[in-house]
């Protein structure tokens, strides 16, 4: 049995942020699935890992924690020697830059991003009309983020400086979705962030995450 | 001359959010009053700073940052002798469960509370009228989280753990203005939220802070 165990959905982008992270990680974990069709994410068990009731919530031992991004960060600083390094824990400056990204992602971009995904890519798939007004006003949003991640990266490689961090990471799961709309026409004209999307979405870590979640969504992701 | 500078709004609560990390830590900084009225926020300048053109930015030497929750982290980490421990450093679960609550304040919390300070407060100062259905609606966000709130409370004294810490600090500026609106009618009704509002809004570095910036918010913020 694996010490570890992620609580999610394996659709949900904040579980697929965790998930993310384990692989670059290398970490033995097992995902158990909750049944959100069936309201598992508000029964008394699942409360007990997240009192908020939303996926994903995670074990390491004794330690449960909640919030997709509190979880990517300890296991980051925990496991800071196992597989890809996600942070840097031996210069306070760098690591303030990418907490500043990190910060970024969470507070400009992820502000912007999921309200896309469910008007263009969950209502769809259910049939569900979309706003129009709310898809004109997010691409807006996401169009000026966008712009200046582009001029950061004409600075530095990644967001938080030259090596891949948690701070491009933790995008993974959204652009995923975002690149199956119409909301890729935005990407287009900016090279460094077209560029920049490739490369973390070619890492082999996330392909493997995808084509062992999309096969066996369930008891493949271990 | 300081050799920190917090760029800012004196009435802003991410630049209150820094100004009271700094106060807890009894630093030295500089407080620039950012001119938005005039759209100083959007000129060159301070785009050089933060590319958002949003307040708070903030420099400590060569090192420049913007987002409030990575200056405090920043602060709390690189000062962490400093003033009051606002962190863990020496047990990587205690901090994850502080860090746990800090992604709370800013994914839960913070996504209602500016917008009932907006309706409730911003709004009537200028004489527009408030969005009754957007009350509505954020004050149930509010009273959910408030709920969660006095169940942590009732098996920590703070939301992080035993001690203080910037997981608590980080509501102070929204709960002061939320405090001075309708919206103080929901805190009412929990005891632990109401004396955990009540211990950490009398700490002395706020309650200094705050003298300081509204009897003299430009100079003597410093």
């Amino acid at each position: 049995m694996a010490a570890m165990k992620l609580h999610g959905n394996p659709m949900s982008p904040n579980s697929m942020r965790v998930a993310a992270v384990l692989y670059e990680k290398e970490l033995d974990f097992e995902f158990v699935t909750i049944d959100m069709k069936n309201g598992e994410h508000k029964k008394e068990h699942f409360l007990s890992l997240n009192p908020f009731g939303q996926v994903p919530a995670f074990e390491d031992g004794d330690l449960k924690l909640f919030e997709s991004r509190a979880i990517t960060k300890y296991i980051a600083h925990e496991y800071a020697d196992k597989g890809t390094q996600l942070i840097v824990t031996n210069d306070s400056k760098k690591m303030a830059i990418i907490t500043v990204w990190l910060e970024v992602e969470a507070q400009q971009y992820d502000q912007v991003a999921p309200k896309l995904i469910w008007e263009l890519h969950v209502k769809p798939l259910f049939g569900i009309p979309t706003d129009p007004k709310v898809v004109e006003e997010n691409e807006s949003k996401l169009s000026s983020v966008l712009g200046i991640y582009e001029k950061r990266l004409s600075e530095s490689k990644y967001l938080g400086g030259e090596c891949f961090t948690l701070a491009d990471l933790h995008h993974l799961p959204t652009l995923h979705f975002l690149m199956l709309t119409q909301v890729k026409k935005l990407f287009e004209p900016l090279p460094r962030v077209s560029a920049w999307v490739a490369d973390i979405t070619a890492r082999p870590a996330w392909s493997k995450f995808l084509s062992n979640s999309s096969t066996n969504p369930i008891s493949s992701i271990k």
